[in-house]
């Protein structure tokens, strides 16, 4: 079994960090996209923390044909990782008639796909905009509703399929409709560091890494025990935070400003806002826990306008100037 | 199962909520296609009615097979309510050759489809724009006639599909034809809210429901028990409402005066003033039913002039206040 | 079982009327093609007529596999009215390998198909813009014919195929090839009525249809019975009707003059006038009949001048006067 | 079983029913090309042609299994016609694996298609600009070697498919590759009659033949002995006919004058002329035979130029002129 | 069974007969592609090249499933000639699954295909720039390899296919890529005979040979053998003919005169001119076997400067004379 | 058994041939892109080094379904070498569902493709550019992890697929993705040698291998064992050899100076230059190792300013003058 390398050893890269433990804290923040130049550990850094997390219980990992016997009551598994690997069909994507058993037993039964596979996990699509349109927004359906509804070849099952969906794209490459984008919960962007000192870092990170696993693996281990209590706690006070009417007015007031469409923006804001407070160990949302999830929550989401020309995290900053002043 | 957020605790979007009770009064009166911004709850719109209707006889609630054995005389059962997902075959959609049975015991059965499953309820299509043509086309036939028929692979099967069709779209990405529009009964726009207060009011509604489901359908039981009744009392009184010839010419004006074409604006708008007088409790249609309901009726059918640059709304306005001076 | 709107009732659309009682008296005029706007009954005079028609022998509707016990010899069924559904495949038009017996009983039998059961009666196609060509050209091959020829997947089957072709379509949606278009004998156009007198007046019937359709269609039946004894007296005349030599000069010289290709045209124009001298009960064509069948039998058929903005009925008009000064 | 409309009783079109006698007279000439209106009887023509002709030997018209029980050695079946239906699968016209003995007895046997069918008679194809090029390109292969090679789903089958290849098309429609067009060995051209009396005279005959036909073909038969003694003669003399080295000169010459592409020209014309010869009881070509076919060989060869205008047929009248002064 | 034209008796096309005869010496100068007019017998000369030719031992044509039993030791064949029949599909192309076999007895055996029938003989495209790319690529694959390689279906195969490629294409209608025409070994052009004489003499050898085939093939004989023994003269020598290091030098001299990409150029220079020394009955190559195979090995893989009009033959001339001088 | 060309006796191509070492080297490297002119011998490269190398354990190379017994615990075969056949389907690159063992015996087995039988050895790819996009990724994919996924057709299969991807392709004909080049360790650029005594030299090496294939192999089989323990004692040495800090900070530096994006660039130049000095048998990188392989490592990873007409060669040997000034 290949190593994972670690999460904490990560070099920079704080905002998709960011996003992802948000992600972890609670997953109705919606799925995470991540633009970016290629070659800078995407995929990594989504494998990290799903290897970091804590072995759940068996029940609530993946999704298993409900006529095998049931997994023992306590047994635990590794947090699932599914990367969707280019030219799975969407037979495996959503799950399908067991052709096997159709055959042999002459029986209708469904052979659970990778939805099934991700649930109660992390699913990484990389170079989302290759995809076609109908599967990320079956994808969005299914990470929205925590449910994969299958009603295909005379097949109507619906399963649990929870899971922490990242897509990476590179904004060269052709766009995503605004529409599917708007669905993400967070966006991040992440650029290839430019100073010496970083990238000579992170080449000695991956040689070190390359040449013997498992002494880098070790080295960082209590600072991956670290980041995972944070993400502990921060699930743990996550359902008691409280969120003052003026942080929902101030959360409104910046989606109004930046002018982003629809209610997605604000409610996305309000969660993800209330899970930096618990990550942060504090009791109620603050001005400061809403401007540092801001640019992750609208920056996606804002209207064009054909003669302003200013990057969206420019305006998201101005417009939370200016509400504060 | 998942609970759903209760009809009444919608905060605005009245045209949308006059349009689905006028449909649960009246089915004839056809689907209704909703324009609007995404992230504003159209689902939710429509997903909150079918929750909220009594439930209905099992025989005239979706469709089986006949050779399974006919549901008890008197079982109720919620009223249907399907969210076609993406990705849904056109198989699924009519109904399609029951394989396993084909396969094992050699018959020609037919397998209902979600058509079949609708019957009786609402039937939701998000992004209606996205489907194939034919598919709209399809779905709207059947709408309107309350009857699916299937001619393929050798199957030759009708069976009852009455249920309102409600389709969701963003003008932004792509039309319909002028044809399948003027087969919608009715249209409505469902925008996102601008003013502070009412979005501020959406998101505690949104976190209180996230929060604790039940405490909040409880909290908005007795709203909802009156909006029934409302429902109630107009079916049963839709039958009686007497339409004067004078409304009927005022329809047929208002249509030459807008330049709806054909026959099927002042078809739907007589329907819904009737259904419209008959949530009210009145026992006649008069002009200010038809004024009400005539934005919805006939908004989607206007020809487009080229210099033309007013607004639907706006020209169905002026023509009411012209037939009125 | 749905009634019919009833045939006499409709109010309006005389050239619609004209064209479907022309072809109820002899099939061999073609099929009827009905150019206009849409929500003006198209379907509901085609579904009107065959449902006045008297019943026909069991043995001239539909067609069945030879292999079923033939019907009772002088079983009497109602005239075939087939409304192709959208989505309907050519398999299920034209016929096809019938799969059940293909597996079960290792046997290549016939499955007829929609043209099997349109015989002896009428075919209705909404939007034949939206059908593929190759389809069209075969629907107008076989109502030509009167025989249906399959030559696919092995099989190698003719039937007969007997029945009125009708097809409806908006000139605004893309065009029929005019090598189609030429193949219909009759083109009609239909147009939304303007005054208000007469909307008001469908509004009328079409609610009193709605709410009370034994007793509406009650109150027509005298009107019903006179129009059928209309139609039994054209087809018993129309083989006797006398056709003058100055008639046929007269309406080849008409085609010469407004320049309609090859000789579908004046062939039609014969077969047309006579059908109509025919329900007029006269005992020769004169030139009435031709003058008033030759819009019905040209429009469609003219050449397109690239100078000549004049309407194809107003030049058939004109021709038509030169020709009698 | 319909009758046909007789040959002799087509009036005009002598162009096309000079091809057509050609080619009963010798094979090896090739396919006809009919350019044309719509509407001007050409499918009729071929039909009529086949129905005159005497039965051949059962043996030498159309083609079956091997399987099958051979025919009696002398039986005699009338002259094939087929006429390709609109819709005719690529299996159904060159043969395919016999899936009912291929499932039913696991043998891998041939089914013929519409080539064996043919063999011995003709093929009309309407509008054969409709057809996919490679299927034309096929159906030409065949008509030229007399044999169709089916290499197919582990097939390899090859079985005698003599017939004449006629195809018609509107050059309005498209036009054939060239060099499609220069593998039919001759072309006519149909156009509708354009005066008053040949018109009136169509419609009487189709009148006639449509309220009447047993009469009418009784009417004609003299005239069809007549014409069936002529191509017996034909048939009989073909082979004795002498060519002149002057007259082979002489068409190489005008091939050349015309400037028609590689060799297919004047070997075309050869055969043509001899067949002329054969029909007319002559006992060599003369520059009169020549001449009457050249038109008909020639005139879909002739390469374009870009700055001359003139038809093809002015240009091969004009070089025979020149080569005759 | 079919005659071939004797290939001594063609008029004329020395430049297509030298390259088949070379091509028919040794197989590794590649394939042949002829350019030309249509109509000008191209696949004539193959056929008749290919049953010139002695027959070879039958464990060297074709090629055959190894579970049949082997031929008989010393048994001959004629010389494979396959003539690529249009429609043909890539199976029948490259060989398939035998479902014969596979359906019947469960195995899965490999059916050959055309490639494997050519083995030892001639494959024939006619108008091989209307195949698809991919499969003029393999074909040439398996040409140059004289292996075809089968990896389809489960299927994974090799089996000899060692033949000559004879590809015929009009320029006119679209060229082939490049790369495709580089790895043809040779290419010629054939061209209609222009002068009266030449195309008088072929009419009359055709009308020879079409009337009394037998005759005329007869009176061919002795040509026939002659040309026979010159070929088997020119295998038996081909592997003794020497190449001194000047011819080697003006071989390359001459492709970087004329600018050909690549080193292929050179080595089908030398290998063509050893074979025409071989075909001459010399010791050595010399530069007039240099001078007369160029043409045929370089005009097809010239780069086209931008503003050279210059034909490539007359390049490849001029530069010859260069190197002479 | 067709014998290969010796890796040694190959002339000039020094680029492509270190590229090549390095690779057998370290696979980590990753594939390697060949551009360049048709006709140079590319693919023969590559099979001239996979022969070359000594034979490995059988149980590293390919991969074979786990149901056969396992290979004998010594078993040596030689290094694979897959040459990617045209119109080699999906199913047998990646492997596919065994139909022959779902079909007998009802199981749902894997049948290993392409990617399987590669594993340990080289997978050569001619012209990757006309590959579809989807399959070069997928490649990449399984190249880069070393792991073929499959999930497909019910299956979930993962086995080892270590190899070296070698494609080539022709920058004339369409160029790759910038995404997809990326994904290539190294590129090499190889061109027609334009002296002639290297020419000739070319020649008579290849005509030399072709008349007499096992003599010049043994002639040049002592330069063969050279080359083998070159590699041989660069594998052994590859994981000792020390990167000085300095050095990496010179391999990003330059990286940062020619503008590669991402960090694939870095970390190609320092496993590259590792491996290089490995073969030199160098205890530690160096500058002249870092300069000797960045053209390999960075050419085909340059951003294209729009305004730099300067090649990416040049371009990297100025980076490097000017670090090193």
């Amino acid at each position: 079994m290949r190593m994972s390398f670690p999460f904490s050893a990560i070099v920079g890269q704080d905002e998709m960090k960011l996003a992802l433990l948000l992600a972890a804290v609670d997953a109705r923040i919606g799925g995470v996209m991540v633009f970016g130049d290629r070659g800078t550990g995407k995929s990594t850094a989504v494998r990290a923390l799903a290897t970091l997390l804590p072995p759940v219980p068996a029940s609530q990992a993946g999704f298993q044909s409900s006529e095998l016997p049931p997994p023992a009551p306590k047994a635990m598994v590794p947090v699932p990782f599914v990367d969707l690997p280019l030219g799975a069909t969407e037979d495996r994507v959503v799950g399908a008639l067991d052709l096997e058993r159709a055959l042999g037993a002459g029986v209708k039964a469904f052979e659970p796909g990778l939805l099934a596979r991700a649930n109660g996990g992390f699913l990484y699509i990389d170079e989302v905009n290759l995809l076609e349109d109908h599967i990320v927004d079956l994808l969005l359906d299914v990470a929205a509703s925590g449910e994969n509804v299958v009603e295909r070849e005379g097949l109507s099952v619906r399963h649990p399929a929870r899971f922490v969906l990242v897509g990476s794209g590179n904004p060269e490459e052709g766009e995503l409709r605004p529409q599917l984008l708007d669905r993400f919960g967070l966006s991040v962007e992440v650029r290839t560091p430019q100073d010496l000192a970083t990238r000579v870092e992170i080449l000695k990170r991956c040689d070190a890494f390359e040449r013997a696993p498992e002494a880098f693996v070790e080295s960082w281990r209590s600072a991956e025990k670290k980041t995972l209590k944070r993400i502990a706690r921060g699930r743990a006070a996550v359902g008691q935070v409280t969120m003052p009417d003026a942080m929902l007015a101030r959360a409104s007031s910046l989606c109004m400003a930046v002018g982003a469409d629809g209610l997605r923006g604000e409610l996305t804001l309000m969660r993800a806002a209330r899970a930096l407070a618990a990550l942060d160990g504090a009791a109620a949302v603050t001005t400061d826990h809403i401007a540092r999830v801001a640019p992750l929550a609208l920056r996606h989401r804002l209207r064009r306008g054909v003669l302003d020309e200013t990057g969206s995290t420019v305006r998201i900053t101005r417009a939370l100037e200016e509400l504060a002043a």
